[in-house]
């Protein structure tokens, strides 16, 4: 069990952001033990050499919808995308198997990607896990709860039922945690946002998910349902506490910024998607200021299109640059705390991932910095963050184990992956056909 | 000479967005003869299979500023990097020799990142058109005109001289085009832009690459000196012609859109280097309502970091989305145009490149569609604009020869360039060392 990755630069990510020239990094169990300059003591493990390429810690994906994998990218430049398709959809054709296939497909792309870490809601979150567990990847699994007809439930008994089973069947996993994951607070309401609460102070330590504050509808629906602002309503439900990841977050006002920063809620923020959906720009800049950890996130590939970060990174800095009206936003230094560590503290994982330091998890990736695209490198942070891509990534690693080395995957076939997903998006297109056929 | 591509899938960017799912194109003497559906005629030339890839027209960087590879990413989040970084290492530094290993870097990079036709503006401009030329790559080479201390010229008659030199040096070549490229309107001022024009009217054919309206600061100038916007001032000169290139036009009001269009300007558009610099975003989808063609462009890499434009093309299309609170405005197939047909028009080569027609030039790309991460494609334009990657590219044909086959370069040495480039970076490092000693 006890390795020792050397010959690597690394970049641990640790608090005082250290950079390694060459170094190495001692694994015993999974976890790293201990980790230095130069060449690797010899007593500590069977060595690999890293040929100089970078480690840093695996990235964490704060918020995704891993089997949308099958929609991806569907009613591109369309508005209406939501009850135009995505609904009809998948209340016809979303089941166990269709998730299943949908998260294999995704879970070939977080590993290609450098992710080691993802917090996915969605449907048949059982299937998600058993995906996710057989990948070798970390994960938190979000068993949605919505009054609109879902896929895996048709009333809040059975989803909270769900999510009961789900609790168990992930109680004891070294790495997939269970979670419960209202959609949002005007799918849901202040009842059912209270029995979550109910059920996050039952289970401490589960992350609870929700969109938040994510459109203009959602805070007219506060103000005229409840008289207040969708963050205060979620709030009277008792759900703002440290367990919570709100994603997208686009619009608090000041007193709701306060009151998440005051709860220790931590934020996902899906750039990409944001930015497509014409949505405006998360402050994330004065929520970082008021003390609000953020991460970085995808979405689902319906709407982010692609589940690594590196296309995360450069539009979350130049969203921040641009609302800010200076280059000094959002520097690349946070835009990488915000992918890995910072990450970690919004799902309450900062503990044992997020950074290469003794006691933690060996979560990490292995980035050649071979191609001439990359070079000069005045400073590797800009770099990664720039111009580094997820074709960059070499190898991934969770727990101590290569997930993929030389860009080869180790835990799934991704020819396979690719044909299930192809197939069953043969099924949909024809379900497209028709509804672009009849709504014009 | 004749040759046929078979069994592609082909995005010709034609004027009615002809996707053909399964075709070939044919070709002679550099030039695109026909091309068609279904299986190749066996009369048209040696057959070379596509593997049912993805051939579509090469893209058009619209404005670059090769060398500055040599400082990739320097003075990332620093707002006074122009003054601190850029103007003392240029005056210091950048010597012809420099141009042209800064150049050769940026070539391996254009190629491998699907570029096929380059406008680049900066000092030394004979070597960039050499190493260009020696890369098989189509390019406008710019020589800089400028009133403060330039590498390469002391006064604007020397300039003027470079500029006729390499006006005379590329004037019958196939594929490197000269171009004058005052700097910008406050760093050349009336009499120089006047001479330009006159230039211009002297050479029909030859591209004028100027920055334009992209600071406040030079906005300022116009007001303060000349009483009226900087876009009037350059056309009080006589430069908006349709020879003119505008690089950035970030801050146009509505009556210089309007004048833009009158005089059949052309505007390039530098999405990262703009969200990078904090500047806001550029009315594109303004200018190109009111008929102004807007093409794609990477910028130098210290200010953009790549030379693909994959990296411009999501930014590109968040932002205009952004401005607009809406998922429609400037939707994938417009983007894909921008980098392709309209980049085209903007440098006034659509006659003979941008899309893949009978009669113009064989410039095209071959992509991969393999990837995972890419599928299922329910719209092409959608995966190519969101989820493909410079690293998808797999061929870059110019004029019917291949610059890169299966990722593998045929006229450019990445290792050599790569090398030399990281010998000039050290010799930079020290003087970014001592600036940063200095200045704090």
């Amino acid at each position: 069990m006890r390795q020792v990755l050397a010959n690597a630069r690394i970049l641990p990510m640790d608090a005082g952001m250290r950079e390694i020239g060459r170094g190495w990094i001692a694994l015993d169990d999974g976890r790293i033990v201990s980790l230095g300059e130069g060449d690797a003591p010899s007593d500590l493990g069977a060595v690999q050499d890293m040929g100089g390429d970078l480690l840093m810690p695996g990235m964490v994906n704060t918020h995704a919808h891993l089997p949308m994998t099958l929609f991806r990218g569907l009613g591109e430049d369309v508005d209406d995308r939501l009850f135009r398709y995505i609904l009809p959809l998948e209340r016809a054709l979303v089941t166990a198997e269709v998730v299943e296939i949908g998260t294999a497909l995704a879970a070939v792309e977080t590993i290609r990607g450098g992710v080691t870490t993802v917090a996915d809601m969605y449907y048949f979150e059982d299937r998600v896990g058993s995906v996710l567990d057989r990948a070798g990847l970390r994960g938190v699994v979000g068993q949605t709860l919505a009054n609109f007809e879902a896929p895996d439930h048709g009333s809040m008994d059975e989803g909270f039922a769900r999510l009961d089973a789900l609790a168990d069947l992930y109680a004891d996993h070294p790495r997939i945690t269970a979670s419960a994951a209202p959609h949002a607070p005007y799918s849901t309401d202040l009842a059912v946002m209270t029995r979550v609460a109910q059920w996050s102070a039952d289970h401490p330590g589960l992350p609870v998910q929700m969109h938040l504050a994510e459109t203009q509808a959602e805070l007219d629906w506060a103000q005229k349902t409840h008289g207040c602002t969708t963050v205060e309503v979620s709030d009277r439900a008792g759900l703002l506490t440290p367990a919570l990841v709100a994603a997208h977050v686009m619009y608090p006002g000041e007193a709701d910024i306060a009151l998440l920063a005051d709860r220790g809620v931590g934020v996902a923020h899906n750039a990409r998607s944001n930015g497509k959906a014409g949505r405006g720009i998360a402050p994330v800049t004065a929520l970082r200021a008021a003390g609000v950890s953020v991460g970085l996130a995808t979405d689902g590939p319906m709407s982010g299109n692609t589940l690594d970060l590196f296309a995360q990174m450069a539009p979350a800095a130049m969203f921040q640059k641009i609302a800010g009206g200076s280059r000094k936003p959002l520097p690349c230094v946070d835009v990488l705390r915000m992918g890995t560590i910072e990450a970690a503290r919004v799902l309450g994982m900062d503990d044992r991932i997020g950074s290469l330091e003794p006691g933690k998890q060996a979560d990490l990736i292995r980035i050649s910095l071979d191609d001439p695209r990359l070079h000069p490198i005045y400073d590797l942070t800009s770099a990664l963050v720039f111009a580094a891509l997820p074709s960059d990534v070499r190898g991934t690693m969770v727990a101590g184990h290569w997930l993929m080395e030389d860009r080869q995957l180790t835990t799934m076939d991704a020819d396979k992956a690719l044909a299930d997903a192809l197939q069953v998006a043969q099924r949909f297109r024809a379900r497209i056909e028709e509804i672009d056929r009849t709504k014009t």
